[in-house]
């Protein structure tokens, strides 16, 4: 069969890894695609600078736009990141008939809609499988996989670099502020690492994810965002003496009122597979109503594992050339006229589980107060423990895990308990769940 | 789109649940594969017994052949188990060029290559994700979506009721047999339960996963089996002594030489993920070169999760009507005209590390034989550890933790420590796998 050639926007690390794979693995690659793919262009910012790509035969140019137009390629490999550009490229090749293959999670999850209609009706394909978790094919485990199920939910370890300083924090034994800095000087976090650590970009791969698990459009603003900075190791700690470990999750839940999309802190039982994720790793847990629970896990970002994904696609792209469009994987894994209005629930119509971490005066009256507020809102009380009382202050951390409530009822009862004279600083809540 | 039809041969634990899936999520599956799938005969042994298949408006016929002969039907999903008549009637429908799901991994173990070729000659798919791990979609994961590596190993627990049994010894503190009675009164075992216990079940999966993954042909006769039922309570304690957990895996490794394909019970670090995967669950880490470790973990078997992978198939299938043979995923992942011949290495051959447990007179001079004749053998000690010495026989358990070392060279060592006249009773011996 006919070599297919690839143009490549952006040429740093996935995109050099892309182009080491492709060369490296040819002979296991055209076994596999049963002709030879070749990257052939690369749009890069700056072509003087000397690239790790081997001796692989490129034409490198400083205008992306010249890659979206070039007669000679059939598909186009977006890894420059950002969105309006990348928006602009991947518009101009799809309109010129090209397929696309793309890391790009911020793109799809805020531009996705547009771009999957424009593809649809240029009859190109818009894969992006290295959007989400790296090399973990987590996207075609879901869409083609267990396509079967009613997928129920989803929750996931999706950003590396907020798993490896939780799991250093608990290693360590330091807090947010110290791990970071260190994460920053090993490369695990960049100089900003707002998009990391606030779960931004978890809240971009989740609403990825929900879209294809649920067959609904792509919601980026929809998704409830909360980060890791505020935690510290005492938290790890007294979650640990509970039997629980703290990750960052994304979940995605289906229930009868909507749809719960959040990326949050989550207190998680030890036992389960998922909490024992460590470092930069990524895994995603589906559940679907014939599957039951399935757990998909490796690496979540770096060169190769990332370009493992983008080759994996060029290779399901160029078999889809003589498929008629109807025939194809929809992009969403839904057919695009049968996508779901389901509506995305606030935060506050969420249920889940919560623990507690209070500072209160050690005294008679304080526990049948704090119990009796959350009585009050129908919260029940899983455990309760007193610990650590200051001699100084006379101040002590009293720890609670309540059973599941309404967000909303959690958000009253906390108004509440944060008034009490005898409670001091802000409370600490985190969510919990079981996965059971 | 039109709607396919579907013929089942075999209506029993995964036939029901598959027609039940049908049904139930009949929405859910024409949104995502753009068409009606239904259930449209089916061919069983016993045609007067009732079964719990909801308000399916199928037909049942006694004879299998009608299934493969029936004009009305695009697809033929083979639940029958066996392999003689099995491959008949797949045979029969391949050359009526009727496309097949199946979940018979014995089947496809033994008589794939055949199968597939045929399939090849008369343009029509096999699909057989739910053959191994049930639910969880590791053929597609191989087979597609780390299509862009050089898979390096695999590793899995493939084989529930033996997981099972492993994981119900450590937490009863029991010895195979006990466990093993009380897994059949659970309906977790069968009443012949060989094919589970002596690794032949997860032979026939590692088969299947081996291939795809190094583009082979289908070699079961070449795969080292050994069972679960020598192991009991004491090596348990032993290993988790040492920091390792007992699993009953499936190894595939590529190595210089040739390929390992073997089926043993292995000591694997405690902190592995793998290790931590219990009861009837399954779970399989793959290896490629790009992508590094990744896992993919679910439920083994079971009516709906294999279901949920024989639906995924008829997914697959269905969307493949119009694309031309060239472009479809091969069968074996790698186009046929493109498999490879690297040898499979005899057991002999392989090269890992061991635990080697013995009862030896506690005296002088016993611990110097040991660690000589295996020094002889070009074998360094990892970890040595006596304890236990039986105060009435003057026995003490030795513990020995090796290096990696060829088969060969420990079977050797073996030989000649089972014939010091201070070791009493036979040395036990079990792989050691690191992972790392």
């Amino acid at each position: 069969m006919k070599p297919v050639r690839v143009g490549l926007v952006g040429l740093g690390t996935v995109g050099t890894g892309t182009v080491k794979v492709l060369l490296r693995n040819a002979d296991e690659i055209s076994r596999r695609a049963g002709r030879q793919i070749i990257p052939t262009i690369a749009a890069v910012k700056d072509t003087s600078k000397k690239r790790d790509i081997g001796n692989a035969d490129l034409i490198i140019t400083a205008d992306p736009m010249e890659v979206a137009n070039h007669p000679d390629i059939d598909v186009i490999v977006e890894l420059m990141g950002g969105t309006e550009l990348a928006n602009q490229i991947i518009m101009k090749a799809i309109e010129n008939g090209k397929h696309i293959v793309s890391a790009n999670k911020a793109l799809i999850a805020i531009h996705g809609n547009e771009i999957f209609s424009a593809a649809h009706s240029n009859n190109v394909i818009v894969a992006f499988e290295a959007a989400v978790a790296g090399g973990i094919p987590v996207i075609k485990a879901i869409r083609e996989g267990l396509a079967a199920n009613r997928i129920e939910w989803l929750a996931g370890i999706i950003n590396g670099t907020g798993n490896f300083i939780l799991t250093s924090m608990e290693s360590l034994q330091s807090n947010f502020g110290d791990v970071l800095t260190q994460a920053q000087e090993l490369g695990y976090a960049e100089a900003d690492p707002t998009f990391d650590v606030e779960g931004i970009d978890a809240a971009h791969k989740l609403t990825i994810l929900a879209s294809i698990a649920f067959g609904i459009p792509l919601q980026f603003d929809k998704v409830y965002t909360e980060g890791i900075t505020q935690l510290n190791y005492d938290d790890i700690v007294n979650a640990d003496d509970l039997g629980y470990r703290i990750k960052h999750l994304g979940l995605a839940k289906r229930t009868t009122s909507g749809i719960e999309l959040r990326v949050h802190p989550t207190l998680i039982p030890k036992q389960r597979l998922i909490a024992n994720v460590n470092g930069v790793m990524n895994a995603i847990m589906v559940h679907g109503d014939a599957v039951g629970s399935s757990m998909y896990y490796g690496p979540g970002a770096g060169s190769e594992p990332t370009a493992s994904s983008v080759v994996a696609d060029l290779i399901d792209v160029v078999r889809t050339f003589t498929t008629d469009h109807e025939n194809r994987v929809p992009h969403l894994a839904f057919q695009p006229d049968r996508l779901s209005d389901i509506p995305i629930l606030p935060i506050s119509e969420i249920q889940c589980a919560y623990y507690l971490n209070m500072k209160a005066a050690n005294k008679p009256g304080v526990l049948a107060d704090v119990t009796r507020i959350l009585g009050d809102q129908g919260i029940s009380i899983e455990a309760i423990e007193q610990k650590r009382t200051d001699t100084d202050t006379q101040l002590a951390d009293v720890i609670i895990l309540t059973n599941k409530t309404k967000e909303a009822f959690m958000l009253d009862a906390l108004d509440q308990l944060n008034q009490l004279p005898s409670v001091v600083d802000q409370i600490k809540r985190i969510r919990v769940e079981y996965f059971n």
